[in-house]
């Protein structure tokens, strides 16, 4: 008997005939004697509906009203999912993030989780019900109701495993793994059988989206044995095994890239000509971060003449913020100009096995020069190599990059 | 300054953009110098679709999950009304039930509030804020989520009226008021300027429906001054002052008949021959309230060769459950048939002046012989007179009812 979490994302959840589904998968690994702990997102459309309505009031929803409104999408989906249960015979339970409790600070809209109140989910996992929990909602230390930010039901997956020291936390989504690569781009993409934790944190941020970084950061925190699967597979065929992620590296095995990861969403911010000295880095990030804008890559060649460019990528959709703020603050660091470009992605390929192997940047860079595809910016980390490209090089970038790391080719 | 309650129902709050007519309202009264308690309801149709959603997975949703889900739609409104108020420059800060906390017991989609936490409300009022409160919704001793049954929202506005000794409770309606009749039927029925709480108790039961019935009670429990009000009139205008429902009758001008109520969706049952001995009644309607059907009108006569008939009137949507039962019980209580009628109304004449005033009776009786309307089952209280009609002479029996009384006519 194990002790699993299983968490089912907004497709999976996104009509009722789709929650008896999730109901009968959750009811299948019942009947194996399993201890389960379902979270849970809102249906899909759900929350987009209601940040829809939030924004026919306010351009920028208050960020604590928005999380009361925000976390009922969750709070309908475990009711229906309970009742699912309940109509296959199965005694269930259903708790919001504030019943649980699942304790966050008081970032709107973005809380951390603090800590997890497992005593009562204990209880009832004693009197062998399903215990279902409402995904990306907790509550502060005042008693009000939070959010931990989009795809922020893994998170709180992750957590309750590490919480209830589960044996497994089970991610279903609409794909039945990690992939070499995206499919709809490259149709060779392999589905990886293991994948390390560092390989899948740079995939996670890098626009693999199967899974949110965060909850990826937990689960390697909390050693939690985190499992990605499908809930559209079939229910009366063997399922298929996912893609685990694993802690240990096995480097006889490894192939030297995992997978090419790649984010459309970007958007670059170059300031020009500014005094190369020290906390200038600070000055310009300092104003981004209190706009609360999450910066990506960040950039700074070696100045000349005593000044130095600065470079940086943000998501797309705060371009335009980022933008202002920087004119904003221009003459105050004392910048020559302010260019930026959002017509930009980001394009790396992740390996662990880069670590033991040279030469993988440089044929990264000659597999995307044979192409013509001008590389505008290029970062890199133990393991894995970024680089900037115009977006419209993407598709291009990501199928030459799979071929030339035999990615299309099953490993041993 | 004065501490007002004011409720909005679904309709009031079912578009983004009523809700911003709703927050204007509020700061109309805000900028009085009033301070504002704002209790409201899910979007008219939330619920229903709520409903609608439960009922795809179970036949008979699961009380506690229904609640869990249902909660959601007030929750949704609180949300988009702080914003509102938050968008016109006021402080406002919104309350689930669960976050006051309104304490109920644990009869799901029918709670009954226990006790209200009024500590944080009043440091919100104290700091200059408006408070909002998700209506229709409570939480129990071990915290599950609650509902209070449909149009609880009132319920709540009355309850946290009487918890805060509020100088009024203001129920905001598509109305403007409580009428002698419903005007779709009569056009000459008239606003009262003043009802008494007994009317007003008799008239809601009776389906006037501008007040949940329970609403009622507790503000005449806890001599909550109530009043009913349009929240559709202009707010340029000077508002109309509704109904102010009253403790205290004055004889002086008191109409014999304050107005004529019905009700459509009502179902009744005989049960013929039953042995005329104590404890009949209860063992007739002991399994109906068992299997929590509201009964309405209860007659039975004197008997005759040791046996009589009796009857009652429930909810048509009841009406099958309730035949079902007492075709179970049948032989047990010894009764010779059961036989029932779902196609009838119900028309009551209303009004504390009856008291003082004999013979309304047969007036009521006479009008309808002579427009030759049979009478089906009769009913009195001591101020109200009802009658079980053929439900296809309903609105023939209101007109002609609201006129034999002179409700057309202005009062002195």
């Amino acid at each position: 008997m194990a002790l699993i979490v299983q968490k089912y994302g907004g497709t999976s959840v996104g009509t009722p005939e789709r929650i008896m589904n999730v109901a009968r998968r959750v009811a299948k690994w019942k009947a194996r004697g399993h201890q389960l702990v379902v979270v849970v997102s809102a249906m899909s459309g759900e929350t987009n509906r209601l940040i829809g309505l939030a924004k026919e009031i306010q351009a920028s929803p208050d960020p604590r009203e928005l999380d009361v409104m925000l976390s009922t999408g969750e709070q309908v989906t475990i009711g229906l999912l309970a009742m699912a249960l309940k109509e296959l015979g199965i005694q269930a339970r259903s708790y919001t993030g504030a019943q649980v409790k699942i304790l966050t600070d008081s970032t709107f809209t973005k809380a951390r989780i603090l800590s997890i109140d497992d005593e009562a989910l204990r209880a009832d996992l004693d009197n062998d019900m399903v215990v279902i929990v409402a995904g990306f909602q907790g509550v502060d230390a005042d008693g009000n109701l939070t959010t931990l930010g989009r795809g922020g039901s893994d998170t709180t997956g992750v957590a309750l495993a590490a919480a209830l020291k589960a044996d497994e936390c089970q991610i279903y989504t609409d794909v039945d793994g990690v992939y070499t690569t995206d499919p709809r781009i490259v149709p060779e993409a392999r589905r990886l059988d293991t994948i390390t934790f560092e390989e899948m944190l740079e995939m996670a941020s890098l626009g693999s989206k199967v899974l949110q970084i965060r909850s990826v950061e937990f689960a390697g925190k909390y050693k939690v044995k985190l499992r990605v699967l499908s809930s559209l597979e079939d229910l009366d065929k063997e399922e298929s095994p996912g893609t685990l992620i694993t802690f240990e590296e096995s480097p006889m095995e490894q192939p030297v890239i995992s997978g090419i990861a790649f984010n459309r969403d970007e958007a670059k911010l170059t300031v020009l000509g500014v005094p190369d000295r020290p906390g200038i880095a600070y000055q310009i990030l300092g104003p981004i971060a209190e706009a609360n804008i999450d910066v990506d890559m960040i950039i700074q060649n070696v100045g000349h003449d005593g000044s130095t460019d600065f470079s940086f990528t943000v998501n797309r959709g705060e371009y335009a913020k980022a933008l202002a703020i920087l004119e904003n603050v221009k003459e105050h660091i004392g910048a020559r100009a302010i260019t930026g470009d959002n017509k930009i992605c980001k394009v790396s390929a992740v390996g662990v096995g880069m670590r033991s192997h040279p030469g993988i940047a440089s044929k990264m860079f000659r597999t995307l020069a044979e192409e013509g595809i001008n590389i505008q910016m290029i970062s890199t980390s133990e393991i894995k190599i970024s680089v900037v490209v115009d977006e419209k090089y993407l598709e291009l970038a990501v199928r030459v990059l799979h071929k030339a790391f035999d990615l299309d080719k099953a490993t041993a």
